[in-house]
């Protein structure tokens, strides 16, 4: 023991946000911490293009936990932390989004300074904001909605999260993350609230070439997402920032189609 | 005008995120599209250092608003948008943290389509997210947190949101921004839910050089926020995972100077 204690290394930890997926959504200082880690541990939904941006000799495991296929506990995620850290240096911790946003970041982060390792934190785009952002969809909009709420679908005992209850009594927009499987309980506890006719959109593998949406509202949602064939991942926004979405409103977008209005550009240039 | 019209350029407008306030805090996507800017029109929370990226034939202009030094009217902000695009093709409306949440991004970008004008969204990392997680504030944590609720202290008209009584009642993390004007209702109000125990930390110019944070519970952090000189722009985080600040457990980080479990080390190494 005391042999291998002298071969430590000081060791660094870095938790990496690799944003909602598409891989130029990471920011320049997650790319260049990825360039200077020495050890790599990704998640399932962390892009592997991300990857590129390591030394060709960093060590690089994939550490993600799937339904179904589970690969490392929380345990020994904590544990490969620790032993690449006094062994090789500096660990990047790489996670989808932003680590502190429904990951164990936290948990990570405290068992590694338990052993007296740096940490350091770079955030990244929580798909939670960008997700919808990027369909055009604004969280929060003047006279629609002064606030927004993420919530988890899913909470760790399995069950429905008691806060989507407060939420549908709420003006808040509401993001329901991992929630795809609750969608029947969510949809009924927004009716129970009276809010079956408040718009919905549900957004699959949000930022990526196989994007995909489907809109409806509470009451029509369920059927449609069925209909549409919508799964995880993917998000539930609801709320009536959703009408901004002009497949919604029935409003196609004709990019460069419509004439300019020649009386407001006449007070516009003139 | 006719003569005005067949000088006329296709225009496009990328609305860009910006960040949190650290430069390298923006998405390489956004740096790219920087790069490809005739126009950047940029706020007065966008760190100028970003304009590194543009060309230098492009036009920069600071369309910012700040408290008592008003600069451009949101009408007057949509009316350059139009016109730069027409004029010099492709503008870039570079806007602090994320385009669409408290900003009024989706105002700008409907009114660039009445135009015909073609529209891209690059999400930014907010502030709301980051600027907690920088500071190894988790917004969710298992069994502590389930969700987080993003408001604003001040509404449109200047008083404060009627959602913080319901966040006050809810087990969310409640994150508030533009809110330190509004110090005083919002711990009344927390408090008139049975919330004065509830830790509090208040951060200024998160993920800048010139941070600063102060933390307390919410009957305590008025006066500590006024102690510790901590203003505006600031985002206040009230909630149970503020408890994983360090500062706030009195339990100082000493990185690199704790004695590693030997007998752990031994479970992890042998």
């Amino acid at each position: 023991m005391n042999h291998v204690l002298g071969q430590l290394k000081k060791g660094k930890l870095t938790m990496v946000g690799a944003g909602p997926g598409d891989p130029e959504l990471i920011t320049l200082k997650g790319t260049k911490v990825l360039a200077a880690a020495d050890v790599v541990l990704y998640d399932a939904l962390v892009n592997e293009a991300l990857l590129e941006y390591c030394r060709s000799d960093a060590v690089k495991i994939y550490v993600g936990k799937r339904v179904g296929d589970h690969k490392y506990s929380q345990a020994e995620i904590n544990e490969l932390i620790v032993r690449y850290a006094f062994s090789h240096g500096h660990v990047v911790r790489l996670k989808g989004g932003d680590p502190f946003v429904f990951g164990r970041g936290m948990e990570e982060l405290e068992f590694a300074e338990s052993f007296g390792i740096e940490t350091e934190i770079i955030p990244g785009i929580s798909s939670a904001v960008a997700v919808p952002s990027l369909q055009k969809i604004p969280l929060t909009a003047r006279g629609v909605a002064e606030s927004f709420w993420v919530i988890t679908g899913t909470t760790r005992f399995g069950n429905i999260s008691p806060d989507i209850a407060l939420a549908a009594k709420s003006s808040a927009t509401v993001i329901i993350l991992m929630g795809t499987r609750k969608l029947r309980e969510i949809v009924t506890i927004f009716c129970r609230n009276g809010k079956g006719g408040t718009p919905v959109a549900i957004i699959q593998n949000g930022s990526l070439p196989e994007e995909k949406i489907c809109v409806g509202n509470v009451d029509t949602i369920e059927s449609i997402s069925i209909k549409e064939q919508i799964g995880a991942p993917a998000i539930i926004v609801i709320g009536d920032v959703v009408k901004a979405l002009k497949k919604l409103r029935g409003d196609q977008p004709k990019l460069n189609s419509i004439a300019p209005d020649e009386v407001i550009l006449k007070s516009i240039f003139e």
